[in-house]
């Protein structure tokens, strides 16, 4: 089959590209209020190109947020059914001033698509939609193929549960397929088989009740911004380790047998640090790189403000603080457990100087997908066909909220197909997707159904 | 002479406070380039109320940065010559969203004037233009008068320095005479006896060389917002005094008489927290909340940005993370000095997994009114005559940059008479100045001359 695959995707390359591209140049920012209506363009886009692909049937759901596509092609319901999940929302653009070109406004350069969403998500979800359309075209569709297509993956998928919960039927499956993480490069492909929860909140602090001048009150007044960083400050010890009593209490250790196939892993800490521009790393002390990003958790502090924040100086006390806080968790933590000991930690630490008001953005589970899986073996044959190698199951850092309520409810395995890299500026400036593990992508998608199906 | 002065006083009060409300119609915002021709037309119009006012001459020195408006009149170069020093640019206005009417469109409510500026220092500079237009009107002046109203208070005076140094002529006087403090209240009527100095420095703190996603890269590479977070933490011990070897070194203690002298102003601090809204006063153990922002010196973060700041999540580790950091300096305390100090220290304990960068924004020294100096004396014998009792002196946590410089370079004594109160909101939103405070001065300040002149 390789051979008219390849043909199809080869005589329509470019209008694969260009389509994509229509789809980048919609602003599909989840959290903010001012894109709503960009949400419901882009997800009737998105559903018009599904019914373009040659699916059945394709509509939006209205949820309490932002719709969700779903789409359908049934060949036979005897044969089995894979079930895409992806997200055609995006992460804020700021901050703009560091984009080299418009976040929305889609340029190629160096093989390279630069746009928000290129890689996360709306570059990788879209392959498998062009994978349906060389499949139907073809005439080789040996699955169904059923797509989830949601718009709030970056706000927490707080209304895809309820849909998820409230449509089994329809969502009826024998796996989950998501292209939404990376794979180590083009030379090294790999599987994630684990993405970390996750546990996002954000706080304020108030000091006095309104900003001071910093000579007439200060040194005897709490400054909200100095109690806010003691707290951050406490959050980790000398070594790094997160604080809080009970945080690691569910943690999933790894075995030594794990830590040894993660340590075979190729890494280059010098190319690393050279990436990012720093001269010493950072993180827990007794694990490697992709131990701290892998298998154990972590706490970031993801924004902060607080006073005069615009050019020159004020001498101002101000009256609040704020921080944006999230954990990355991994099996078993469970993200409520983690969000309520955060919030009641933090409450713990407060001094009766200010006010704190701590309260949940979102969360999500971690999720480990079995590398003896039938899920997980057919998409490890995939990639052996289109790379000529075994692709090595990694660890990812990222999270995907919904999975483990899809095994949940759907009582079906995840398999991650990422065809990103970590170099892509996911939630950064200058977000991009490489042409050709874009192409590669729709390449490989299908063998993953052929292998599914005959497994 | 009470009674003509009251009498024209009175005929004119609605001149006197429309004039007032014109000039805090200007946004002379100094820590802004946008408000650059701002700047200009408030001095113009400083310049022009001063002749009106029947000053002599009146003219606009241009700086590198905003202009100084000079004016003066000279009745006799045998008698005393008052040099009346204040500023007519302003704090900037954020957060806007805070301000009950627009801060640069000024209110009068409950005998209250609302704009940014009504205390901080335009109501309280242009009470000596008034004053200086009732003496001249009554024929009552019996000293020289000098004006120095300059444009870059707010922003450390750094030009006023050389323009003093180069017209120590233009400036001789026997005496500097400032209305930019406040008062416990028209029925305690105080002076201030001390400025505290400054020391005020912005800091940048960069992590990887672009923003991340906190999935991917979370818990590998330091975030500059809690390397910044522990940096802060790290500036104060258990005690509240601040960490910094070296820091109180220059320090001059009060001794126990002042510090019993001190404590018999009043002080209630149920009212005080109450009117914060606070449940818990902050501050330096062993000192009481007049000793620590009169005695002490103190370290506030006046700012501090990085991240994600808008409204939802993103999952980012960013970057940059950047702080606003100021000191408020007692004698014997060197702002050069502490400003060095605190950037060394800054750069010692950042950690090599970031790169730190910290500059100055601008300093000044501490200064201290001697309670025997005639300069003193004159404005203690003015508010008795108009309050009908002794001020209390006081030692103010504000600073005045430029008041060493004066003595320094004129020889001279400064001497505070200030109006305003601590609940004036200054640097604030809804900065206001009483009507009965401004009143007041424009009716005590002719009584300084009188017995300036006199002793």
């Amino acid at each position: 089959m390789l051979q008219v695959w390849k043909e199809y995707q080869e005589k329509n390359k470019d209008r694969f590209l260009n389509e994509l591209l229509e789809l980048l140049r919609i602003p599909s920012v989840s959290a903010k209020s001012e894109h709503k209506s960009d949400m419901v363009k882009c997800a009737e886009m998105v559903k018009q190109r599904m019914l373009d692909a040659g699916a059945d049937k394709a509509e939006l759901f209205q949820t309490s947020g932002h719709p969700i596509v779903y789409g359908e092609k049934i060949i036979d319901p005897s044969k089995p059914t894979v079930l895409v999940y992806g997200h055609y929302d995006v992460q804020p653009a700021e901050p703009l001033e560091l984009w080299n070109s418009g976040p929305f406004d889609p340029v190629i350069k160096d093989g390279k698509i630069f746009a928000r969403g290129s890689c996360d998500d709306k570059g990788q979800f879209y392959m498998h939609i062009k994978a349906l359309e060389i499949m139907v075209q073809t005439n080789t569709l040996c699955t169904n193929i059923k797509f989830c297509i949601e718009g709030e993956e970056e706000v927490g998928s707080m209304n895809l549960a309820d849909f998820v919960k409230s449509h089994k039927d329809l969502l009826k499956a024998d796996v989950v397929l998501i292209s939404d993480t990376a794979m180590i490069s083009l030379d090294t492909p790999s599987i994630d088989i684990g993405v970390r929860g996750l546990s996002y909140i954000e706080v304020e602090v108030t000091g006095p009740n309104r900003d001071l001048h910093s000579g007439v009150y200060g040194g005897a007044v709490a400054n909200p911004i100095i109690i806010l960083a003691n707290m951050i400050a406490s959050l980790h010890d000398e070594n790094n380790h997160i604080s809080i009593p009970g945080f690691y209490d569910d943690v999933a250790e790894a075995t030594a047998e794990e830590r040894k196939l993660m340590a075979a892993a190729p890494y280059y800490e010098k190319e690393y640090k050279d990436d990012l521009g720093v001269r010493e790393l950072w993180g827990e002390k007794g694990f490697t790189t992709n131990e701290r990003t892998g298998i154990r958790p972590s706490l970031e502090i993801n924004g902060i403000w607080g006073g005069y924040t615009g050019e020159g100086a004020k001498t101002v006390l101000p009256s609040k603080a704020f921080a944006k806080i999230s954990a990355r968790l991994v099996p078993n933590q469970n993200s409520d457990k983690i969000t309520e000991l955060l919030i009641s930690h933090l409450n713990k630490i407060a001094p009766p100087s200010i006010t704190l008001k701590a309260s949940l953005h979102h969360g999500g589970e971690p999720y480990m997908t079995p590398v003896d899986s039938k899920a997980y073996k057919a998409a490890a044959a995939a990639i052996k066909d289109t790379f000529g190698k075994d692709p090595i199951p990694v660890r990812g850092g990222g999270s995907i909220p919904i999975c483990s309520l899809f095994e949940e409810e759907l009582g079906i395995k995840i398999v991650f197909m990422g065809f990103g890299l970590d170099s892509d500026n996911l939630h950064s400036p200058n977000e991009k997707f490489n042409l050709a593990n874009y192409y590669k992508g729709i390449e490989t998608i299908p063998y993953f159904h052929k292998h599914f199906a005959e497994m």
